[in-house]
């Protein structure tokens, strides 16, 4: 299944933070922390974020932020242009 | 009955998600997700809308967005434009 | 007594919601569900309401929307036009 | 004392609701309604709102709006435009 | 001290409602009502504002609308032109 | 450390109120009564601003109005014009 | 990694209040205060925000604004640039 964002919306797939600490301990689910990052995977057909952003790029949100959405078992979020916080170069 | 949406509104039969788990455990009813998808059945008069989506097109949604109504025994919900947030190809 | 709505405001009778259970059970009043439909009664001298609803169309709301006001016993509504999901045909 | 109201603001006395059953038992007076219609007495200098409703008309609130101000012993409500949701013809 | 408004700010001195019951109980403090009612001391100087009210003026406001400020041991209100609600005439 | 307000905000160095009764009494900590006057520290580079007040100004704001912030051990705010409710002439 | 904030956002290095109080001792994390300033590390695309701050400038904002990245091990604050109160001149 393909999803097409509308107008300036953005489809993410986020970047699970580290789930080790620092000395190799694996943390548990719950003390997991919430991805600020995420890969773009498709954007929308406005022009202004088309500009911003492209398919493959790495962007920075707030936690929480952007409509968490099940996609062929992967979850994905679903973000608004003005929920972008900044771009990444890894 | 049938239903015409006012507007830019759009008129959208849910896809209930997967009642079965992997393993194929029926899910009961208070562990089942909320929709985040369905089935354009009507849409409203407003031009922009028209153009961006059609009956028989899957939209994605935020859960509990819109408005409930019953319709001949259907749970079907009222979508305003600002709550599509992306289009499906299944 | 005759109400005429102010504006964009639209007069509506509540169409009650069925009473009984489909196996003939009549359910109590607190079980009764929210109408969510309701007949027009009058609409306010904006232009754009006028086209778009007439006295004796069907229109659906959401639950507890409006204001409810007591006009010679009955419980009728005030919406504004936002508050008009769409039109039924019955 | 008079109170002449700023803007597109009314001055309303509002008619309190039975206070009778129909059955004629008196109630007491927590088990009143909140009025819901009052008299004109003064509307503001804007002159939408003068085209809109004269001294002696008869407006439609929802219950609690406005602001209950004390004249000479009386309660009135001051209520701006928006809050005047119907006229009625008694 | 003197206090100068600033923009569509009016200065007023609270009128505070009767402190005796009509049979001449004189209330405590814990029963007596917020004022309502206020004497203008300064306008600022927004020339809308200006030709509303003048010194000495009575205007109508909400109860506990506006900022309460002491000037020499006086409690008075600095109220926005919007918390006006009508003019008195004693 | 100097700091320069941005745009249209102000930098006041808060005039605490009385810290001893009208008898002489002196207030403990817990009594002491927010501040409602300051001094203009510094003004933001908005014209509009700059007609409306200098430095060494005497400003009234609401309690608990602006931003806190700790330059070089004293307490002082930074307020956005709009939180100018008046000027004072002591 | 590099973050390149997006629009009139700008990504800034919290400086961190001093740990010590006047007479030497060391306070523990709990009782630690907010950082109300940073320095700027990169700034948006923006034009207006660009001529406002540049990096290595040090910014004023309210406790708790913004959003926190970790970014390389760091914590680095994203502002919008309504939320920079002042800058700064150590």
């Amino acid at each position: 299944m393909r999803l097409k964002p509308v107008d300036d919306r953005i489809l993410v797939e986020p970047i699970e933070p580290e789930t080790r600490t620092p000395s190799g301990i694996v943390l548990p689910d719950a003390a997991k922390e919430q991805p600020q990052m995420g890969k773009v995977v498709e954007v929308g057909t406005d022009e202004e974020v088309q500009k911003l952003v492209r398919p493959g790029d790495v962007v920075v949100f707030a936690k929480f932020s952007g409509t968490v959405v099940k996609v062929d078992g992967r979850e994905l979020r679903i973000l608004s242009r003005s929920e972008i916080l900044a771009t990444a170069e890894l």
